[in-house]
């Protein structure tokens, strides 16, 4: 049985190095962007809007710069990603190189 | 049941670093490229239109020059991508390394 | 059968290079940060405080700097680590790099 | 059902980087060079003709020079390479490096 | 049938480059170290103590220095490691990268 | 059915970077060389006699320098090279690399 | 059927690169080094003597320096190098990377 427990709001994901915390759009907002809805959705959408970004730097020895920031909503790759609960919230942490597009 | 909503012209998809946004050319406009049309074909054509691109610079530690242009047809690796729908419009989001030829 | 034997209070763990010692957060911490409790849990929670923090260095001949400190709250990938008993307390040794994100 | 329509003479691919574009040698060419030729053959011959080369430069961030040349007959390797149909024309796109050897 | 014949005392292994040669912890030994004992053990313990030291130096390009000395208790990673029988020892060769902590 | 057309003599395979090509030694010359003939060998002997050698310089970024030269007797890697038929005779183009040994 | 044909003494393999000629220690020989000598072995023992070594050098653009000699006994990794035979006599070539360990 599933118990869930809503800590208090000063909890936050900070990201280590070039990870990025997000959040996946919910359907009404998805529709605002024009994503196909479908009342079976097999594949979750891909899109998602960022919540927070590590400080890049050097991560495996190579000098990554930030792109993104919060608040972008962005497409990133199907297969990438931790999917974390936090507060009864999913988020998913990708690294910055699985965001394929910033959507506009 | 799918349930394809448009949003505004106004979305569009900005690809990050090398990344390319292509749309794969219909029928119609491959006939004039001289692909090949099958009624039952499977396989889909490789060929496709760049709709935007990556500013490129740093990619995985090395400095990545994009060489591709928005309009040109170009064929891509027939395993490389990411599909994305947007405004009930599919697109390919791949690196410009999977990018083989420019078709002119 | 079992027999566990607690050694002194001295025995502790010194990682090498980029590892960090983790401990994961029992059930009742683990509601103080919200994470979702579940009576039958297959899955281990993946948050787990800072024991331990290795020197960094050359790793691998890349220069890494260690962005955790001693008692940080972590989320951790799920495949990441090695599990380790010592003293009868659990422990999982990770690459800093397997450290998604600090939890505040 | 296959329908072919053969574009202009002016539809050419331009390959990008280190790729090259081959064309296999028919049956009556590759008598000329020496090529067992088999009623039955499994495999298609590996020999091809050069049509179009890349302009080499930074590769992967290394420095690629190209060595072959438009026209060159050459031996390439059986696992590389993507096929191409334009004009009703099958080409096959090989990086530089699975050029194996020029036959002279 | 095992046939177990002793060498002499001045045998010994002398790795090579960042390999260490470890000597696993008779059940006696890691109890004090508090180590879980089990009678049924399936999982060989992987606390072992460190016999001989490689030099280090350039190892596949890369500057290693060697952090551990001959003596310590250390934990290794469980995949890791080559066993080796000599005059009737088990020893278990593993590259340093392989030694995760060291247990003091 | 195998039809075989041998070209004229002037066919040859000037192998591209650090290729070498290679020509398996027959049973009456490794016979002089010592190799172990079977009269229902499955494995094919991996001894060969180089038959042109590449110009060797940048190699996937690094610089190789060719070490075998035409004439010489190897040893080369068995799962390593392609086979090439020209004039009806069988040739192994290998990466120099997978040449481990001379034979003298 | 197996048929020997032992070539002359002047025979012998001259490793390329960072590449050692290794031979196997007989039982007799092993017995003298303690290894554990079982009637119905399976694995071969994974000690050898050190036949040739290799020049090293720019080994896939790192420079190599050879640290074995010539007559040492040295443990090797199980799953490496090429088993060659040469006047009947069978050798194992692998790269000095294999090599774990001397014995003294």
């Amino acid at each position: 049985m599933l118990t869930e427990i809503k800590g208090g709001n000063t909890m936050k994901l900070v990201p280590l190095s070039d990870r990025v915390v997000l959040k996946q759009l919910e359907a009404e907002e998805t529709t605002k962007s024009g994503i196909i809805l479908t009342s079976s959705a097999q594949e979750k959408p891909q899109e998602a809007e960022v919540i927070a970004v590590g400080p890049g730097g050097m991560v495996d020895g190579k000098e990554v710069k930030m792109q993104v920031t919060v608040g972008q909503k962005v497409i990133y790759s199907k297969y990438a990603g931790t999917e974390v609960k936090l507060d009864g919230e999913e988020y998913i942490i990708v690294r910055q190189n699985d965001i394929l597009a910033v959507v506009e």
